[in-house]
């Protein structure tokens, strides 16, 4: 099981700040949506030169345009780059050959999917590196969790890995690790809080139980 | 009936060299979204510097983390910004209440929703200044056109007005500008064009009959 940090609301000096505390605590550093809305792959170019070694997640959620969009973060260092799954097959398809051209991975996020089990079936026979379960920033407020997609894609994937996030944090990610996804990210309870670095060493001990 | 130019593949320093053609001749700039993938709102600040009085739309395709996200787009001196129709409500209401709150205004992109017409009434409904028809890029090649659900589309909406994209050119803007949309969205007919100036004088031209 391995654990991403996903980074929003920081420009890229906060972010390179950030990542300085949790490199190595963390096996994978997302440079969040509305990061990538306000500075394009500035900061994940950023973070691949300071972080050769880093694994890299471009969260771009891709609509459209495969191939160009998935194309600018590969050239910006990005090992792993996301599509939307409420997104055409023909861009999830352009999305993964021009991400596999350059030997980098995608990761098709299930966000606002209706069927998250018809729907991972067919990301799954697609060939991406990864399906992850999203309960969207916006709705987390009403009380919906993740946990129950992520028992439904658990179920439905048979090569694609499962990821999950979705407002977890510390008290929440019992209840997830339990089901086994290969990656769990953490969002606000790991980039905001008072002392990341522990943080993230509590939450890598969670999911090595 | 409005003209709108979207430019996808270009660098910040084009965009201002194509812009500076067109300008006068179209009436909303739209960096697209490849461009706010690879420089984020870099490009609509530079857009909002040279050519204080532009319209300029950032084709940020929201999907989550509605308010913060459009806030971005609002800050760098777009006058419109857009959410992605399959986004949940809560997404789609809060771009509107900020970009709202900026004096703004917004577009939902209908891109990859099935069911058109009920989607169409209930973004109306929520009280989105514009509603887009859009046929996916990667699908264009499939022969699909916006026209089927661009007539749908017209017949749902109340309030909100209706703009279309999606592979239109000089031979099919007819068939589009007969059902009345209110802006007429060109991308790679008009941005790719030999002479983009004497393109956008003859989409004009097909606009006003």
């Amino acid at each position: 099981m391995r654990l991403q940090i996903a980074v929003d609301s920081c420009n890229t000096k906060e972010l390179l700040e950030l990542a300085e505390k949790v490199y190595g605590s963390v096996d994978i550093i997302e440079v969040g949506t509305p990061m990538i809305i306000r500075e394009g792959q500035l900061p994940v170019r950023a973070l691949r030169e300071r972080f050769p070694g880093a694994c890299i997640l471009s969260d771009t959620k891709i609509m459209d345009g495969g191939k160009l969009e998935a194309g600018y973060a590969c050239e910006a260092g990005a090992d792993i780059v996301t599509v939307l799954a409420v997104s055409d097959d023909l861009t999830v398809r352009g999305v993964i050959s021009e991400a596999h051209r350059h030997s980098r991975q995608v990761m098709a996020d299930l966000i606002c999917v209706p069927d998250v089990a018809a729907r991972a079936r067919e990301l799954d026979g697609m060939g991406v590196d990864y399906i992850c379960v999203h309960t969207a920033y916006d709705i987390q407020s009403t009380g919906k969790t993740p946990l129950e997609e992520l028992e439904k894609t658990m179920l439905a994937v048979r090569n694609s890995k499962v990821a999950v996030a979705g407002g977890i944090n510390e008290k929440t990610i019992r209840n997830v690790v339990r089901l086994g996804p290969e990656i769990v990210i953490i969002g606000g309870a790991l980039a905001g809080a008072a002392d990341p670095r522990a943080a993230a060493g509590r939450f890598r001990a969670a999911i090595n139980v």
